[in-house]
This record gives C-alpha cells, structure tokens and sequence, in this order.
C-alpha cells in the first residue's frame, strides 16, 4: 500500500509556514462525506470502477496483442491516461515488445505522418477514444485512418476498436452501424477520471499488464479514502491540506514530483486532472509536471527562492527493482570518488529526501507519497487516490470538479472556422480579431 | 525571421488587464543597454556563441555518425538543449534515422538498464556533458559507463566524446590524462545558456543537422536584440511585458504553449531556463511546460477560469512542411462531416487562433511568435531569443540571472550522505530530519 508523509506541511517541522492539525480539521468533511455517499454528482461514477466487469476488456486485449502496432487516436483524459500506464509498467516498450504502442494526441501532421511512416497499418490496431464521440481532434484522425484503411482495402472491423459512450454520440452509432468491436465508458465517468475505465485498461492489456492488479490496488485504498474522518483518509487530507494552503497561506502551485522516469507521464496525467478540475471561478490549484532529480537542475531553484507559491508533492520510490552498482574508478579524483561503492538507486533516493530536507529547511511545505514500488497494483493506487483526493478538493473550493466550461468558447470559434453549422456567427468573430491582432508585430 | 505578435497584451485588445505603451516604455533600458554592452556579467559571453569556431564540432560529428548509438549523459541544461534539438529537427529520430540517440539526464537505475539492453556498447558514443565536471548525476553515470566499457574491453578513446569547461574540473582533467576526444564550453557560458555551444550542437550534427544553420538564425536575430529601442527589440519587448505583467498585474505564470508536438521539448528548455534565472530573491516568473493542441484539453480551462496568474506566449507554426487532408467519410453524420475538406494543418491553426482568441476576449495576456517554419535557423532564433530575453527580465527584476543559489543545499545534504569529503556535518542534519518526518504518515 502507498503511505503518505505529511509531517513536512507542519508548523512543527516548517514553522510559520506550515499547518497546524486544527487547520486540517477545520474543513467541512461532514459536507463531503455526505456529497460522496449520497453521490450527490452523478460523475462520482468513477469510485465503481474498480468493481467493474472487465471481461470484455480482456477479450479485446488478447485481440490486440496479435498486431505488431496499438495505435490510440484520443486527447486529454484519453490519452494521458494510456500514456502514464505504458511509461510505468512498460518502460522503454517500443524497443523492447510488441505490439509497439503509438499515442496520437494532437492534429499536428508531421506526428501523424512519421506514425503511419513507422508503422504497417495492415499490422495494426487502432484505438479510437471520445467518451463524447464529437472531440474535434480525434475525430480528424479517425476519418483519416478509416479512409486509409479504405484506401489499403482493410477493413475496420479487423483494425479498429471503439472507446465511447455505451449509447449516445458519433462513434457509437458508427460502431452500430459497421459492426465494429468497442468498449464502453460509462456514461457518467468523464474523461479525467477515466484511466481505471476501458480508456487506460484496454492499453494496459495491450502492453501485457494484468489490469485486475490495478483494480485491486485501486480497490484497496479506495476503502481508506471513503472512511471520512480527516486523519486517517489519505486523499481527504490532500485535499484538505492544498485546499487550506491555499486558502490561509495564498499557495497556489501543487508541484507533482515523481523520483522515477517512468513516472514523468504519470505527472502529466496528474495535472490534466488538478488543472481541469480545480481551474474555475478564479479559484484553483496550478499543478505543476516533474520528474526527479532532473528538476532539481531546473525548477528547484525556483521552488526554493522564487515566489513563495509552491506545494511540493514528491513520491518516493522504495525499490526500483534494479539497481547498479558505482564503481571504484578515478580513486584520485576527490570529487568523483566519494560516488563509489554506492548505487544508482542509493543516489536517487538520497537526492530526493535531501531535496525534501532543503525545501523543508527554508520553509516550503512538501508531501511525501512512498510508494513501494512501481507496478500495476501501485500505480492503481496512485490514480484512484488522486482521483479522489481531486474531486473533494473541487467540493471544498465549491466548484463542480467535472465540468470544463472555459474551454468552450475556443471549441465554438474552431467549430465556426472549420463550417460546423450553427456556429457560423463565431466566422466574423474570428475574422474581426485577425485584423486587429495584426497591429502591433515586431 | 520569426516574428512577433504583441497586439493582445496591450489595453486596446484585452482591456484593463492589458498594458499601455507607456507601461512597456517605462523600463530602464538604458541601464540593460549598459550592462549588455559592457558584459557586466561575464556570463554575457553566452551573446558570442554564434560566432564560434565549430570546426571541432563538425569533425566529432562526422566522427560520431559512424555509430548505431549516440548516448547523452547530462542533466539541465545539458539534456534539454540536445533533447529540444533532436526532437525539434528530427522527430521520431530513433524510429527512422542512426545513429539513435539517447539522453539520460537522471540516475533512475531502470532507464540506464533498459538502455543498456537495447544498444550494443560497442557500437555507440558516448558523449559525456557537464561543464564543472562534478555535477554527481552525470558523475555517477559516466563511471558506470567507463567501467562497462572497460569490463567489454572497449576503450574510452573510441567510445566517449567529454564537452565541458576547456580548462578546469574534474572531467578536464580526465580529458587529459587518458588523452579522451573532447569539446569546450567557453568557461563563461552556463549551463542554460549553452544550447548553441557545444553542449547542443554535437547532437545537431549527430542527427544530420548542420549547425552553422542555427548559429546563422541566431545571429540574424541577435542583432534585432542588441537594439535597445524597446519597441523594436523583440527580446527587450518581450522581458518588458513579462516584467510588468507581474509587476502591475500580479502576473507570475508564463506558459509555453508551441503549436507542434515538435515543440515539446523546447517548451521544457525554456522552463529550465526561465525558471532557474529569474526565480530567486522572493520574485520570478513560473514558467509553464506546454503543447498544442493537446492542452487545450488538460490545461486550458484553468488558464481561462482558474486564478488570474497567466500570459501565454503561443508557437504558432505558419509551415508544418507536410498536411494531411480530411476525406469526406461519414457525411450522414453531422458532428463529423464539417471536418472533411479540411486539412490536419488547416485543423491545428485554427485551433491556436481560436484559442488566443478566446483567451484574449476574456483579457487574458498572450504573445504570439509566428515561426515561418521548424528547422535549424528558425529553432536557433528561437534558443537565442529566449537566451537574451531571459537574461533581461533578470536584469529588470534586479536579479543575477546566471546563478543558482538555491539548489546548493539539497547538493551538500547529498554529498554528506554520499561521503563527500567536507561535508561530514550534513550527515547529522539529515539523520535527524529523517526520524522528524516520521511522525505524520498515513
């Protein structure tokens, strides 16, 4: 089970900065207890997932593996969550397994072309995302790989997967009606929290992981998150804690600093999930992407010195599974080889609670996750604890954590350029703002 | 040449967020003209770079094209300058092109694993980066190299290429007595201002890209930037904005947002350096590492609605060099069939613009730098325009922008837990905080 350190948001060991326990307690848990069981927003949806029936999930996996390439077409939520899996559990996999696995995520054409440069799409598997059925960006690269499948004389029922909605939408109903193989979001999981739906397991499966790991894990500690008493629920008392250091300290930068390379997309996944849900009615908690100890070359000299803006949230790896040895070279060489006879894992492990110390040190508050290490059952953990812990920081500020209204206006003046019809007004909208924005350029 | 777009920072545009003409004007850029043109800061030598003499680099690259593998070793500034390159001018480089190239800019022990599995040492390079020569990661993992190769009866000789400080430090020294091929940082130049030395431009020609061709991009604007006219200088301008943005407005977040998955590193470039010269003394601009269209579906919303902190300084790519169309497919289904006729090119440049402007019309700050298109001259204006801006807003903000004060503490608590000698007492310190932060854990 991954145990989390809280000492270092303490007045005891930070001084003014820190908390105080009454602080932590002084949030309103009976209010989110409530909103929880009585699931109060029906995108609470996301706590059953790890009971959910996976068989179909497995069936598609096993179907998946026999193609050299697994090439996801999704955005946001549907992308960041396969991604974070693959980086974890499989390092390094397209060198090292198959079916290799390719995530398209933007509409840049230069990615999409090297992709289909790589790959043989007789050989591969395509993984189409939308819990809406409607996002632009995936949509583009649906009808681009389905009219080249058409074009190579493949059928899309052999090279395609659908991951939508179980009724409503594009996709579904292009699913119905070609007959193609698909798996189904439930309707009130949004995409954010999906990683532990059909949206991350399916890669999973596809990247040989047994996805019953991460359920498990996520099972587990979505028992100790549901008990609401402050002090004993992990992922209430991060809310708790980034809610009042906001509130009472004006932070507003939650950095996720992961000790480990296979956690870098974990981090992003992380702040796709804080930004999204908290960033509303002026409020919010900027999350922050990290990797140790590669930040403390970058961003520590800030987190340490600059504006006095920052949670940092580190997690802490117990074993790496592998470790490799220092040795005894350039004996002569004071400033080398005080490094041998120890580790790599040695080092990186004493890099990051020495960063935790000289954060802790000057005053700057830092959670610490340990995990034990990095596997299916772990990193289940780490997704539905976030998860959590991010929906009930949304009920403390008072936002609703599952709606995203500000990205609204950019879709409306996309949709109108692009001659979706019933945004035509949005034309000389765009139109009057090129002009103008043309005036001051150097 | 790229260009630059201010129009929505201004009050005409964006309204009482905005800044006048009169606020950009009110800097003190004779006093940034003095300091440049004097070199108050030795540091400055970074403003030379272009007219360096890279005929050792061009011979060591071709020497390296030779190999099947090219293995970076370095962190900061040293990783992320190579990275941005190889990304920004090669993409998917290790799919398609030899030698691959791998950076490891940490001391996870899996990654170093996993590289070590998929290459053959005895048909790589490796190219060892720092410019003390002590940094203890790069330390670390050069001495695990140096004994593989030794254990495989491989010579240093053949096998390493060492770029740093041409007369100090431990690696110099090394250079020398084992007579290793070797490349110099001008003693002056640090770390985050050495893309366009050595550190970034052996990678270049590794990858086939011909150096002088970023060197030539980066002169060309260089001389924009060396006019202190604040409205004609687009590194002047661009330090003045940021400066008063946070300044009169309170403004403390600078996103990076290119338009091109290409562009991702560079975004994290630009953070490492933005971040570790201006956050000191209390004050700083938090950069934000960032990439479109992808954001718009993980960051967006809280740029829109979250705590008023941001600017965004938008990539637009006006050539993405190859397009892929949308096939009219699915015309029955309207949330589909606006799409076709369209173009993936068509798609992510209306998405940048719709997003600045949706941005803009609810007053929030954004700069766009229209880049003609991504390859090495523009990819070295864009290094050398940052460099030199980053360097002003310190200046503005009246701090050194070529230190790091504050990564010091988290090094000396390692080197006392490392053995290092001199540093004995931290081993205590450590000792003690570790039993401290066991108390709090759940």
């Amino acid at each position: 089970m991954i145990r989390i350190t809280y000492s270092n948001i303490t007045r005891d060991l930070i001084g003014a900065n820190g908390l105080t326990e009454d602080d932590l307690l002084a949030i309103d848990s009976a209010k989110i207890q409530d909103m929880f069981l009585k699931k109060s927003y029906p995108e609470l949806a996301f706590l059953d997932l790890p009971k959910q029936d996976i068989s179909e999930i497995k069936k598609i996996g096993e179907y998946a593996r026999q193609f050299e390439n697994f090439i996801v077409l999704g955005i946001g939520g549907s992308a960041l969550g396969p991604r974070s899996i693959v980086e974890a559990l499989s390092p390094f996999h397209n060198y090292l397994r198959k079916p290799r696995v390719f995530i398209y995520d933007n509409v840049d054409p230069l990615t999409l072309k090297k992709i289909l440069e790589i790959i043989d799409l007789d050989k591969s598997l395509i993984n189409v995302i939308s819990k809406s059925g409607s996002t632009a960006e995936t949509a583009a690269s649906f009808m681009v790989l389905w009219q080249r499948l058409k074009d190579l004389g493949l059928s899309p029922q052999r090279h395609m997967v659908i991951t939508t909605d179980p009724e409503r939408g594009n996709l579904r109903k292009i699913v119905r009606d070609f007959h193609l193989r698909s798996l189904s979001i439930h309707p009130n999981v949004v995409g954010r929290y999906s990683v532990l739906s059909p949206v991350g397991l399916l890669t999973a499966e596809v990247v040989g992981i047994d996805c019953r790991d991460m359920l498990e894990g996520a099972s587990e500690i979505g028992k100790k998150c549901l008990n609401f008493e402050v002090m004993e629920n992990p992922a209430l008392l991060f809310a708790s804690a980034l809610y009042q250091f906001n509130v009472l300290k004006k932070l507003n930068i939650t950095v996720m600093l992961p000790y480990s390379d296979r956690l870098k997309a974990f981090s992003e996944w992380f702040c796709q999930l804080w930004a999204e849900s908290l960033g509303k009615d002026g409020k919010g908690l900027i999350p922050y992407p990290s990797v140790g100890t590669t930040d403390q070359h970058s961003q520590l000299q800030a987190w340490m010195e600059g504006p006095k803006s920052f949670v940092v949230v580190f997690i802490a790896i117990e074993d790496y599974g592998v470790d490799i040895e220092i040795p005894v070279v350039f004996n002569e060489i004071e400033g080398l080889s005080y490094l041998s006879n120890h580790s790599l894992a040695e080092l990186i492990k004493i890099e990051q609670e020495a960063t935790e110390i000289a954060l802790s040190k000057s005053g700057k508050p830092c959670i610490t996750i340990q995990m034990p290490k990095i596997d299916a059952y772990h990193l289940g953990q780490l997704f539905h604890l976030f998860s959590i812990a991010t929906a009930m920081a949304g009920f403390l500020f008072g936002v609703n954590p599952f709606n995203q209204p500000g990205v609204e206006e950019g879709k409306d003046l996309t949709y109108g350029m692009m001659g979706k019809r019933g945004y035509e007004k949005k034309i000389e909208e765009f139109l009057s703002y090129r002009k103008n924005k043309n005036r001051f350029v150097i």
